[in-house]
Parts: structure tokens; C-alpha cells; sequence
């Protein structure tokens, strides 16, 4: 059997994973026993389109690529929904929810994700908005309609980290959870390290295209602090609200700061930790000192990298991309197999 | 239905399989829907017991622990059978082969796993010797008997790699590996870098129970050969013999050596390495120099590490313990998770 995917927002993610998808069809079919067809696209902005027999993948990145609207898409196809009514009307096990993330609202994604479960569909999500402000409440809705809600793109991009967490330390006891879940701001205090001004290394984080114009949700540890939020609800069983969590960024550390910790060996880094203290779990993001040549201090440039600590294994780290294209384009794959194999 | 399970060799491994299972029945039950029953342990010094009805682990340890051979055991069990025998007549789904490594004949444990297969049993093993030096054909003999074998302990003991790699990473493509994969010779090399001669370094890892009074398989590389093997057999597809590995230790590591790394804020590091070119696959067992900055420079003591470089996620790496009596009591117990999860 095929599995029929929807891909909801069609930007870096969405054609990240078109693009794998597509490049490796073969070697998932005979490698994986993973075979899918592309039924439907919707994006804000490129278009919709949508056709219950499989669209040419190979076609929709090249529009986009051209900068063509989807719906430029040649043959008899739906054209023109809106995301709501793509996932209602279109045949897809797996509703792909790529939109870009609104940490405030979660809209429209919560929508868009609350609309596939009620049609019967599964959900494979990189959108942090949903995960962190409403898990408990979509993961109950998607086990009510028999379906799978899996974020694994939402901490680490594609560096695995909840499936982990679940899968290969399952068995342990996991007491807590330490780690650096911001690329930019960890570039950024690395090269503050280097002798460069915060001022400078955010320039540079911009140019290379880590920043965003205003890189609030970075430096000021709003994006780690979405991803504590989630790492929280989905291993730790809380129901906490990114409200509820002291988050202090970077953006206090001064260059003097910077250059005592260097007198001393130490690096400077924004640190998400939550910890489980009997019943209580204490989830808090804020700038930490560490040893520069600890494990954790090791972790430069845009690298992520998370902790386990556990009763039957100590310390368990997982080192690697936090963000990007292909990589965050791999996680909603990884979540794909994974629906895939249990299917099969 | 309940997992039954015979214990092959009853030493740290064993025994700390031994006490996680029963100290976390309840829970596993509850939460992982594993049920187990032991129904055979065979240990070539502590004795043998064998009760198709299942044992009672708490009396197994107290035994042993009071230093009493596992004939000892009251109730109405098969006693003083040898490992062969106790694997044929057990009703044992897996047999846990945690008997000692022999790394140049592999015996008596590929006895063991072979008579294991040949009446249909899974295998879960932590052992070296077979892993290393009969994996291709081990594998082929289960497949053609319709069982497992799974040996996630042999390469970092509980942190997981194997399914790291064949797991969380489906779907990429692994390009090279590397790691280190010898706790031992690690803690050596991070007390010279601290200022320790390596005879005074080689003393206290002995003392702390890391290092063996011959000291060999730790510090010539032999351990990580074997390690490195496994990995390329199992990750990599080939079917290399140690003997075809270039492996060097770290006793050619001067003080003078390890003086000038340090003025360069360097570290040395025994790393093995498997790189993938085109059809070809390259291993090797090394002291290499790495910044004492990177991320593998920072990992010190007995911690193990190892990283895939790949084309969906560039390098992502796991950090943790390489060895001990619950870290690889765990490791065994992943894999038995692992075959309950298939049989569900």
C-alpha cells in the first residue's frame, strides 16, 4: 500500500521533503518497504492543488523553484482550496503540517492539524505553535480518532531526539533533560567567544541566514523555550504552557562576561533544562556557564545537542543539526516511516 | 504472552540484566507491555538451573551474591546442565548469551548463539567475539531460522548505536563513522592530559575496575578493533575480519606527545573509523589529534562517543557510558523490548 500524503505549506520544509522523497523513491521502496504518493499540496501563498491519483513532484518543485504558482500544475487536478478544505477533501493517510510557526497563536496550524484527525488522518508535524502550546490536548484528539500525531521535527529538526527518547531509551527512567536547543544564539555566543561583539555575530548569524531581521524568538530564548515546552509535555507527561516557564536569552551576556568565562575555561551557553524532582517537573531556559572542554561546552557554532540523564545509563547526549532544509525535511520523513511500519 | 528467557553466562552483565527486570516488572508490564519469565541460567562457574514454570530471579541473585552456586536454588528445577544442553532442552524464546568475550576464537559463545538458532530461539547477546568475527554468517543462519539476533551491547554497551544507526537514521544514507569506542584507554589519555604519567594513569584505571591486569585488548586497540568490525559489518554491509583492520593503540603516546597537544589545546584520542567511498569501505583503529574544543575533544574519562556522518544530517552523534554492569544490562534489555515489540 502507498501512502497517500497531503503536504500543508509548501516552503523549505514542504519542499525539503519533496525533494527526499522524491530523489530516493527507489531505495525507500526496496530499502524501507516505503512507498507513498503525493496527493495534494496547499500553501498560503504558491497555491493548492490537489488530485486524489498522485501529483509529479518533480513538476511542483520546479514551479515553485520558477517561482510559479502550484496551480500552474499541468493536468486535472483540484486547484485553488484552502488548507482546511484540502485536508477535508483529499484521500491522504498523512497530513503533513509544514506551515510556518506561530508560538503566540498556534494558528492556523492547531486548525489545520485538528481538521486532519477529525477526517481520520494522521499528523506529522515540524510546526512548534501546536506542539508546545496544545499537546495534551491533540495528542487525546488524535488517539480519540485512532490516528498518530508525531512532531519529531519540532526540537532538533531532524536530529533525533523524542523518538529517542521513546524508542531507544525506553525501559530508563529519564530524570532530566538538559540542552542547547538554539542554533543561532549558540552561533552567536560562539563567535562572541571568538572575540567578536554581539552586535557583529548577530550580523553575521543574519547574513548567513540563522537570524531573522528581528531575532527576538532566538536571543531571547522563545524558540528553546517552545522546545522545552514540548520536550516537557511529550516526555515528562506535564501539560505546562511556555507561560509557565522562567526563559531568559542571551542577549544580557555582556563581552566582558564573555571574556571572564574565556579567563576561566568557560563558555558561556543557553541552556533549556526541565527536571523531574519526585512528582514535580521544573522546566526553566537561561544563559549557563560551562566548562569548555565538558561534553556540553564542546557544542559550537549552529550544533544543538541534548542530555539525558537516566537511572540506568547516567548521561546520554545526542549531538547534531537543530534546523535546515534537508534536515528538518528528514524528521517529517522519520515520522513517515515510522507510521509506515506500523501500518505495515 | 510471557517472553521466556534463558541466561547464558551469570557474571556482571547477566546479573545486571537479572536486577533491572526484576526490580522494574511492574513497570514494564504497565508500560511497555513486556512480560518476561526466566526459565534457565547457565554459568560455567556458578552453576546451572533450568524449571520451564519460570524461576524466581530475587533467590537467583541472593545466591550468587552470597557467593553459592546457582544449584542452590530450592524447588524442583533441572540442575548442573552445561550451556549447550541448557540451551536445547529450555523452552526459552531468546537466549541471552552475556558470557565472556573471546575475541580470538569467539568460543564457546558462537556454539552457544548457533545452538540458539538452531532450535528456533532468538538470540541477544553482548558478546564481542561472535559479533566480531562470525556476524554476516550468524546473521544468514537466524534469517534462515526465522529469529533475531540482536547485540546492541557489544558496541557501547547501553547507549544505543546499532539502532541508533539502523532506527532513527532509516532513511539516510550513513557515509562514515566515527568514535570512541574504549572507555579504558580514553580514561588514560584524559588523566595524561591532566598531568599523570600513563604508568600512574594505567594504575588507577586498574584500581577503579576499568582496566584488566593485562591491560592489552584497553590499550592496544583490541576492544575498539572489535567494535569497529561490528560496526562495519552490521552498518555497512561488509564482512571484514579484525585481522584486515589497521589497528594501533595508545601506548606509542608519549608524555612529550600529549605535553605539545596540550600547548596547542589539542587532546589525543583512540579513534576508530570506517568511511564509505563509492563501493569500497576503509576501517581503522588510530590515536588521532583533535581540538580539545570540538565536540569529540570534550569527551573525556570512560565516556564513549560515536558520530555517522550522513547526507540528510551531515554529522550527528551519541555520547555515553561504553561499559558497566546496568548500562549494559540495559543494552541486553532494549533488544529483549525489541523482539517483544515484534511478537505483539
Amino acid at each position: 500500500m502507498k501512502l497517500k500524503l497531503a503536504i500543508i505549506g509548501f516552503g523549505n520544509v514542504g519542499q525539503g521533503l519533496c525533494e527526499i522523497l522524491t530523489s530516493k523513491r527507489e531505495w525507500f521502496k526496496t530499502g524501507q518497504n516505503f512507498e507513498w504518493e503525493l496527493v495534494a499540496v496547499s500553501d498560503f501563498q504558491k497555491g493548492s492543488v490537489l488530485c486524489d491519483d498522485g501529483l509529479r513532484t518533480e513538476e511542483l518543485l520546479k514551479l515553485v523553484q520558477s517561482s510559479k504558482s502550484l496551480e500552474d500544475y499541468s493536468g486535472k487536478c483540484t486547484k485553488g482550496l484552502d488548507a482546511i478544505t484540502t485536508i477535508q477533501r483529499s484521500n491522504a493517510d498523512v497530513v503533513v503540517e509544514v506551515t510556518y510557526t506561530n508560538i503566540k497563536t498556534a494558528e492556523p496550524a492547531t486548525a489545520h492539524v485538528k481538521t486532519a484527525f477529525s477526517k481520520g488522518k494522521n499528523v506529522v508535524s515540524s510546526n512548534k505553535g501546536p506542539a508546545a502550546l496544545h499537546y495534551a490536548e491533540l495528542k487525546k484528539l488524535a488517539e480519540a480518532n485512532g490516528v498518530q500525531y508525531l512532531i519529531e521535527g519540532t526540537v532538533m529538526s531532524g536530529t533525533p531526539v523524542l523518538s529517542f527518547a521513546k524508542e531507544n531509551l525506553a525501559g530508563v527512567q529519564i530524570n532530566s533533560i538538559r540542552g542547547i536547543f538554539n542554533g543561532t544564539s549558540n552561533f552567536i555566543l560562539t563567535e562572541m567567544w571568538k572575540g567578536k561583539s554581539y552586535k557583529a555575530s548577530l550580523s553575521e548569524a543574519q547574513e548567513l541566514g540563522y537570524a531573522e531581521a528581528v531575532p527576538d524568538a532566538d536571543v531571547e530564548g522563545y524558540d528553546a523555550l517552545a522546545k522545552v515546552t514540548i520536550l516537557a509535555n511529550v516526555l515528562m507527561g506535564t501539560n505546562l504552557n511556555p507561560s509557565q516557564i522562567k526563559c531568559e536569552g542571551i542577549t544580557g551576556i555582556t563581552e566582558g562576561d564573555i571574556l571572564k568565562a574565556k579567563a576561566e575555561n568557560k563558555k558561556w551557553k543557553l541552556i533549556g533544562e526541565i527536571i523531574k524532582e519526585g512528582t514535580e517537573v521544573k522546566a526553566e531556559v537561561g544563559p549557563r556557564l560551562l566548562n569548555a572542554d565538558s561534553a556540553m561546552g564542546g557544542i559550537d557554532g549552529v550544533l544543538n545537542a541534548v542530555t539525558f540523564t537516566t537511572d540506568l545509563l547516567d548521561d546520554v547526549t545526542v549531538v547534531g543539526p537543530g534546523a535546515g532544509r534537508k534536515e528538518t525535511g528528514f524528521a517529517i520523513l522519520s515520522d513517515l516511516l515510522r507510521i509506515n511500519r506500523a501500518l505495515k
